[in-house]
């Protein structure tokens, strides 16, 4: 982690994680609500993208919400509490490190983290061991592999190639959606049901047509070219070609399609 | 169309479509069912793999389905007598070529046709002039380049994209889920609505792993070995090391994803 284009750390990220968590609320929240009293660990919050949608979804559950970055930690708290959320609770912490209890939450809600982890299984151990036996874990995460659209452009599979590797330089795996399943099984979770969660795009849809797949998904291919042409991934000219390309989707005989994948699964009673 | 591999035309394909039938009912065509006395033409029945249920989840409805081949169709009307099914009428026609009054049907319905079809918005636009003004056309494809799977593997790519180029040369476009929306557009249909239905396959779902991963998509790419070795495409041991691979993701810890497109939309009242 810490490579430059990982997102979060900057303002024009910021912007596009908040358009993303807009568009996708629905689509990938409707289904998570937890009870009232319920303790909630949110792990690795980042810029509170998703907090806000748990907090109003359990408004009546404890949430604490973690991360790693201060910076990003104070914007999500921010951000909250502009929102008037108060039942979120927000701590500089690592998923490798930390500071609570065993046993000592209800639930455990991982959105967009284990693709930055390079040890995902060992993570899920951990925070499987924060849980209650019987409490839940819920993880999501996207898969750049699934995103293909209409125009095809090779120059375009080019392009989101170099984020792939990049984050697989840095540790991570940005194909990591596919493999929820697996994960969450060798992680030793009991009844583990992962569901994929696709994002279809075309003209009909405008408000995804802007919201997802120019301002979140291009826009995040776009915000690695300097890192991906500086690392020697690619020339500058088909880079621009397959930026160029992604936004051609958005035109009105364009599609685009993109799937986010949710797993949830019961902490064992026995481990 | 008429190359060696395309589907429908000896056994094992014909069992490889009652099983993909079979495991994707639900998924396609639980929101498919037309009002009593409607007058439906289903157009490329095929062997009837989607027929039976058409007639089933539209019982009081009035189905012509026609087919350009006499074998599929023999073969569809026995297994729709065999099912007790009285509410269809087979007939031998090209879909370019139909023998029906304009706007003499309510609804049309066409599944895993217009991939195997070198001008699908002719083909469309000749469907749309069978449909009353105001009458529904459903479309139903699939798209090849939505497969992607764990263990991943370029192997099962380079033999996917084997039938893929097959299917390009005898005039067909693999990959033509993602143009749904555009092609049906197009063909000057009002009201499109396009949604993606995507297979997610882990062990969890060991119908679909078995009906789904093994024996419609892996089965289905299998079958192209003789056509794409021959065609020059590939290698005999890629070609092999990438159904390996497929069938590979069907263990344990295996995943695989591919994603349906159905469109419905309507006649214009004026065209």
């Amino acid at each position: 982690m810490g490579a430059g284009y990982v997102h979060g750390y900057d303002d024009r990220a910021n912007e596009r994680l908040r358009d993303q968590a807009r568009t996708l609320v629905d689509l990938l929240h409707h289904d998570t609500a937890y009870p009232a009293g319920s303790r909630v660990l949110e792990a690795g919050c980042g810029v509170g993208a998703q907090t806000l949608t748990l907090a109003e979804r359990s408004p009546d559950a404890e949430i604490i919400s973690i991360d790693v970055s201060a910076t990003s930690l104070a914007e999500a708290a921010r951000r909250a509490e502009a929102a008037g959320v108060t039942n979120v609770e927000f701590m500089q912490a690592d998923v490798f490190d930390a500071p609570f209890e065993p046993e000592s939450f209800d639930h455990v809600f991982v959105c967009f983290l284990l693709e930055h982890v390079e040890r995902p299984v060992a993570a899920l151990e951990l925070l499987g061991r924060l849980l209650r036996p019987g409490g839940t874990i819920t993880v999501i995460e996207g898969d750049h592999g699934s995103a293909y659209f209409h125009p095809d452009s090779e120059a375009a599979h080019d392009a989101i190639r170099c984020q792939v590797e990049l984050q697989r330089a840095a540790g991570g795996d940005a194909n990591i959606g596919r493999r929820v399943y697996p994960l969450m099984t060798e992680a030793g979770f009991d009844d583990v049901r992962v569901s994929a969660r696709e994002v279809y795009v075309d003209s009909s849809r405008p408000e995804l047509v802007d919201g997802f797949t120019r301002k979140t998904f291009t826009a995040m291919i776009e915000g690695t070219r300097e890192a991906a042409i500086g690392a020697g991934l690619i020339e500058p000219e088909r880079f621009d070609e397959g930026i160029a390309a992604l936004y051609r989707t958005a035109e009105a005989d364009g599609v685009f399609c993109y799937t986010f994948f949710k797993g949830v699964a019961t902490r064992a009673v026995t481990i």
